[in-house]
C-alpha cells in the first residue's frame, strides 16, 4: 500500500489565540524543571499573559528572563499567591513538592498547572483531590509527550473520528536519554524526590493509556522496576515497566527507560502503538529511526490502507487554549480533573506495585 | 544520523545442507495446520529426505504432494513409526493433540519436530519433560516467527556480538490477520483446542523473550485474553497479551490479536522491540508500513547511531541444518530442549493466569 496524506481524515482546525493581552494572567514559579519552559510558552501562545516568575535560585530566574523579559521577578511565591491579577500558576518544582506548591495555589484562590508528574504519594493524592473537589479549582498537569506533540494530538482527533474503531490497547515505550549526569540535580537521582521511573516519566504514559482508551479507571496489574546501570546512584531508577487493565475492557503497557543510546539522533525514540477493532495506530513522535526525518509521525493502518501522515504544523497544541478558557469559564474541555489525577494514581500505584528486578542486591 | 547496511556487523555465512539424499528421513504426519508445508522446506532445504506423508484427510495429502511430490502417502501413522527409516517425524496437529502425537513419536524412537504451540496443558507438559529426559530423545518446536524469520536469526546473531549490551527488555506485538471465517477449522474456534490466544501465537513470543534475554526461566506476573470482536464464537479468543519478569531480570510483554485490518499490505505487522544497555534492536519482521517495502527489516540504534539492516538473504535459517545435525549427532545446538519446553510452560501459564477483559458477559 502507498503512503499517502490520510486525506481521509481532515485535523480539525489550527487553535488560534484564546484571549488577548492581559485577559488571562499568569506566573511561573518553581523552574526545577525545564518544562517549565514550554509549558509558559504553551500558555503564551494561547494568548495568556505572562507577569511573575520566581525562584529560589537567582541563575534560573535569570535564564528564564532571557527568554521571557515580560517577566517580572517576585520576591516569593508569597507575592505571587497575593497579586489578584494572577488567574493561574505554572509550576515546575521537584516532582515531591509539587503538590505542596498546588494546595498553596489553591489555597489563594488561583488554578495550577503542574509539570508531570503531578504528584508523588497518596497522601498528596487526597490532598489534591479534597482541595479541588472543595473549590472547584484546577490542579491541571502538563503531560507533554501527549498534549504537546502534535503527532498525539492529531491521533486523539483520529481515534474521535472512528479511525481504528474501538481502542483495545495502548503500548507506550518511553525511553529518554540521561545524557552527562554531572549537569543533572541532585533530586533526579532521588527515588523520594522524583517518585520513582513509573511515577515520573511513567506518568506519561498511564494518561496516553487512559485518554486514547477512552477510560475512566484502571487497576495496575503488573509493573517492574531497576536500576540496571547506574549504581554509582542507588536511589535512581533506570528502568520501570507495567501491565494495566482499564475500566473498559482496553489494556495497556508502558517501558520507560534511560538508555537512549548516544547515536540515536534525538533525545528518545517515543512510541505510542494503539490497536483498535477497525485498525491500529503508531506515534513515531520525536524520530523515525533511520530515515533522517524528525518526529511527528503519525502510522495509520486500517481498511483504507496503510498511511503516513505528518503531523508536524496541522494540528497544533490546542491544550493551551482549552484550559485558559476553562479557567475563565469555569468549564472542563482541556483535560478532566479526574482523568488527570487518576493518570498520576496509576503513576504512583505502579510505583508502589512494582518489582525491583535490578541484578544483584542494590 | 543516515540509514546504513550496518557493515559494522558481519552476519554469519549463509547455512548450507548439512546432509546429502538419503542420509536424513524425515515424514510429515497430520496436516491441520500449514505450517507444515514451512517446516518441510525447511528440512528439505538443509538437505533432509522427506519420505512419507499422513494425515486421516486424503484432500488434505493430496495438496500436500503437489508440492512434495516425493512424499509417499502412509495408511497410517503406525506405517509412519515403524519405519526404521525415518530419524523424525513433523507435524502439525491440533494444538491439543501435538502433544500426544510427540509422545508416540518419542515411544517408537525417533525425534519428534512439531508446529508450535507444542501442546496446550501442564500435564502434557510433564509428559514431555519426563519422556524427553528418560529417552534423550528429541521435541523440538517450530517457533516460526523466530527460527524461520532472517531479521530475528540476525537480531540474535547481532546480540551474541554485543550490538545493544545486555538485553533488558523484549516487547513483542504478533497481530494477526483472521481473514475468512468460513475457511477456518472448527478447532480454530475452540479454546480447548487450540489452547488460548496466549498459548497458540503467544508461544511464538515467549520463545523470542527468552532467547533475546538470554534467560532460562522466567514468571509470568500479568495476563489477559478477551473475545471483543467475535462472539458468534464463544470459545475464541481474539486479543491476548502478557507480562512477565525473567530469571536474569530482563523483562518482557506480549500483545497478540487477530484484529490485523484488511488494508495491511500482509498477513500481520509482526514487531520486535529489545531493549539493552547500549542500544536497542527494532524488528519489522513482515512489512515497513506505508513504505512500500516488504518484510525483513532490522533497526540497529547504538552509540554508532541509526541503521537499517535489511535481512533478507544475508542469514538464512541455520536452525533447521542445526536440527538436523543434532539429530545425528545427539547434540542441542538448534535449541536447547528445556528452552523449547520452557517457552511452553510459560503460554500454557500465561493463560491460566489470563483475565478475562472481555466486555460484558460471555
Amino acid at each position: 500500500m502507498p503512503a499517502s496524506e490520510g486525506a481521509t481524515y481532515a485535523p480539525v482546525p489550527m487553535p488560534q489565540p484564546v484571549v488577548g493581552p492581559g485577559e488571562f494572567v499568569f506566573a511561573a514559579a518553581y523552574l526545577d524543571h525545564g518544562h517549565i519552559y514550554a509549558m509558559s510558552e504553551g500558555l503564551i501562545g494561547a494568548g495568556a499573559t505572562l507577569k511573575w516568575v520566581y525562584d529560589r535560585d537567582p541563575a534560573k530566574v535569570e535564564a528564564f528572563r532571557t527568554r521571557f523579559p515580560q517577566a517580572q521577578v517576585a520576591s516569593s511565591d508569597a507575592e505571587i499567591l497575593a497579586d489578584p491579577d494572577v488567574r493561574l500558576v505554572a509550576g515546575a518544582a521537584v516532582p515531591s513538592e509539587r503538590a505542596d506548591l498546588g494546595l498553596r495555589v489553591i489555597a489563594a484562590g488561583k488554578d495550577y498547572f503542574t509539570d508531570k508528574a503531578p504528584l508523588t504519594t497518596l497522601e498528596q493524592l487526597d490532598a489534591v483531590r479534597e482541595a479541588t473537589a472543595r473549590t472547584g479549582l484546577k490542579y491541571a498537569v502538563y503531560y507533554s509527550e501527549r498534549i504537546h506533540v502534535e503527532a498525539a494530538v492529531l491521533a486523539g482527533q483520529l481515534i474521535e473520528q472512528g479511525a481504528i474503531g474501538k481502542v483495545l490497547q495502548v503500548t507506550c515505550l518511553g525511553p529518554h536519554r540521561i545524557g552527562d549526569l554531572e549537569t543533572r540535580p541532585n533530586w533526579f537521582f532521588e527515588r523520594d524526590k522524583f517518585g520513582g521511573i513509573l511515577c515520573d516519566i511513567g506518568s506519561h504514559n498511564f494518561e496516553q493509556m487512559l485518554y486514547f482508551a477512552g477510560a475512566r479507571n484502571a487497576e495496575v496489574v503488573s509493573a517492574s522496576v531497576a536500576n540496571h546501570a547506574h549504581r554509582d546512584h542507588p536511589m535512581f531508577e533506570d528502568f520501570g515497566d507495567a501491565h494495566i487493565v482499564m475500566d473498559n475492557g482496553a489494556t495497556g503497557f508502558v517501558r520507560v527507560d534511560w538508555f537512549t543510546p548516544s547515536g540515536l539522533s534525538t533525545w528518545g525514540d517515543g512510541r505510542t502503538i494503539i490497536l483498535g477493532t477497525e485498525g491500529y495506530i503508531e506515534l513515531r513522535k520525536y524520530v523515525n529511526i533511520a530515515t533522517g526525518e524528525g518526529g511527528g509521525h503519525v502510522f495509520l493502518v486500517n481498511d483504507d490502507g496503510e498511511q503516513h501522515i505528518e503531523a508536524t504544523g496541522r494540528v497544533g497544541y490546542p491544550f493551551f487554549g482549552a484550559l485558559i478558557r476553562d479557567c475563565l469559564d469555569r468549564t472542563e474541555t482541556a483535560m478532566i480533573q479526574e482523568h488527570a489525577l487518576k493518570a498520576a494514581e496509576l503513576s504512583v500505584k505502579a510505583q508502589l506495585a512494582a518489582r525491583d528486578v535490578s541484578p544483584a542486591i542494590r
